[in-house]
């Protein structure tokens, strides 16, 4: 099979955790160790995050030279080399040496007019109380929101159009290349009035874009690795029950967090619809099972309604 | 021809810029329109330095939390990302849609007992007055040096040994694929005992690392673009006079300044003896004229002695 495995946020770091070197590599060393179970016997792609990350790249600029800081479409491409760097040596080392794997810088357009240019909704950095939240957006022209009950800075987050570095990719894959690309989302891009490509201030989500990823590659399977161990109906209410099979538009009649499930549910729905294959969500712990069909909640048109765990 | 180039700092960075996301487009813009031209007719590999823009994460991140500051191996992969992507995206907006342009993160396996490791000589980062730079060096623990009249830290710059990801390289290059890899050198990595791989704190030299990339893709001809028109022997005497064509024996027998000149002398004596193909050492502006034999300095093992301009 070809799939697709979207890291989510929690895979690179535990919330909470100090945003280390050290600690990102002892999350990524898990994570390797769950991907390499499913490495063998599939073609593997392995996007993931950078919300952290770029986050962190952006506070580290403006602390050293605050007037020189890098906009967001280099910061992006410096996380994907920072991660996929960290991704690519801990899944060498627990597979064969003859398996390649590569980390590609990827490239993906947006459109000018997407209305998320006016709307920065996407969470990037550590989490501020609320005076120091207003303080720090003050002094860097920050767009600032309320992220559970701290506050948080937040960027445009528009749809990913088109993955420049497609063929590639597939070229790759055929070579049965272990290929990590669209980290973070992929590098947001846009075409000028001269039909020059260049850099926007943006993130775009990874789930989506590594839907579109998945969808161009043919995959067979795209599973979105998180923390949950399903897509949940009533979550937090005695009638909490994990969804097992379903079809995306009885999916897609329900509504989730806006922030968090939601996008998933969303990437999972226009998969599963536009492919006819599967989608999964689920905890990255269960990748193995859910490579199966044994855990996590499972995307398909052919799936009839909803069965539950 | 298959061509790799080695883009010199300059390329990157004017001497004395400052080290900004502008001022770097701005000087990669002028690098891709001279990789453009060689582009259409030739397969090109497109390897870069990374000197002052590794020097400068380790600034920023030492500015924001010191204690959690990323080692040189990650900030090396960091700036695989950042420059990689401003090179793609620049000479994307020169080519043909067509044409497939990759960047591709690299590892390079490097010795444990290197002696580099003893005696640390790569210089990265800015320069300091000698007050500045011993103050810095003490509060973060580094090794510094002097670099003209100004001081700098410096790192060990073992030799490289290894490319990890030289298959995916060469099969992308069979697809006519521009692939932009071995940034800064490569991420400079070492097996423990364990047999497992891990990141060192070390910056490879970019002209030795490209010279064993162009070696193991069979390239044609090995360009090191820099911001000297040639070798030059007697520089800056009345005798001074650019080298034309040398013999790698001959070009041996004279010595070179050893942070600037010297390395990429005897990388290009490496090429051309082992390979008994061509390397040059020129302009970056002289691109096009450098693979037509017209500019630079080529030593190749068939050259009779020397030939100057």
């Amino acid at each position: 099979m070809r799939i697709v495995v979207a890291l989510g946020g929690n895979a690179l770091l535990k919330r909470g955790e100090p945003l280390t070197a050290q600690a990102q590599r002892a999350n990524i060393k898990i994570a390797a160790q769950a991907l390499a179970k499913i490495a063998v016997d599939n073609e593997l792609i392995i996007t993931h995050g950078n919300g952290p990350q770029v986050g962190l790249l952006a506070l580290q600029g403006n602390a050293y030279k605050p007037k020189e800081l890098y906009p967001l479409d280099v910061l992006g491409a410096e996380t994907e080399g920072m991660i996929g760097y960290m991704i690519e040596q801990e899944m060498g080392n627990l597979l064969p040496s003859e398996r390649p794997i590569v980390t590609l810088l990827t490239m993906v357009e947006v459109d000018s007019k997407d209305p998320a240019f006016s709307h920065p909704a996407k969470f990037i950095g550590p989490v501020y109380d609320e005076d120091e939240a207003q303080k720090i957006a003050k002094e860097n022209n920050w767009f600032i929101k309320p992220d559970g009950d701290k506050w948080r800075r937040v960027v445009p987050s528009p749809l990913p159009k088109r993955i420049f570095e497609i063929r590639p990719i597939r070229w790759l894959l055929e070579k049965n290349t272990i290929v990590i690309a669209s980290g973070g989302g992929g590098i947001p891009t846009m075409f000028d009035e001269a039909h020059h490509l260049q850099g926007v201030e943006a993130v775009i989500d990874k789930d989506l874009s590594s839907e579109l990823l998945a969808r161009e590659l043919n995959a067979d399977l795209y599973i979105m690795a998180t923390d949950a161990a399903a897509v949940f109906l009533d979550w937090n209410t005695p009638k909490q029950r994990g969804i097992k099979q379903v079809n995306p538009e009885d999916l897609a009649k329900h509504t989730f967090a806006e922030g968090s499930m939601g996008p998933k549910v969303s990437a999972a729905c226009q998969f599963a619809q536009s492919t006819g294959k599967t989608a999964a969500i689920g905890s990255l712990e269960d990748l193995e099972a859910i490579v199966k069909g044994l855990a996590g909640t499972h995307v398909n048109k052919q799936a009839v309604g909803m069965t539950c765990y």
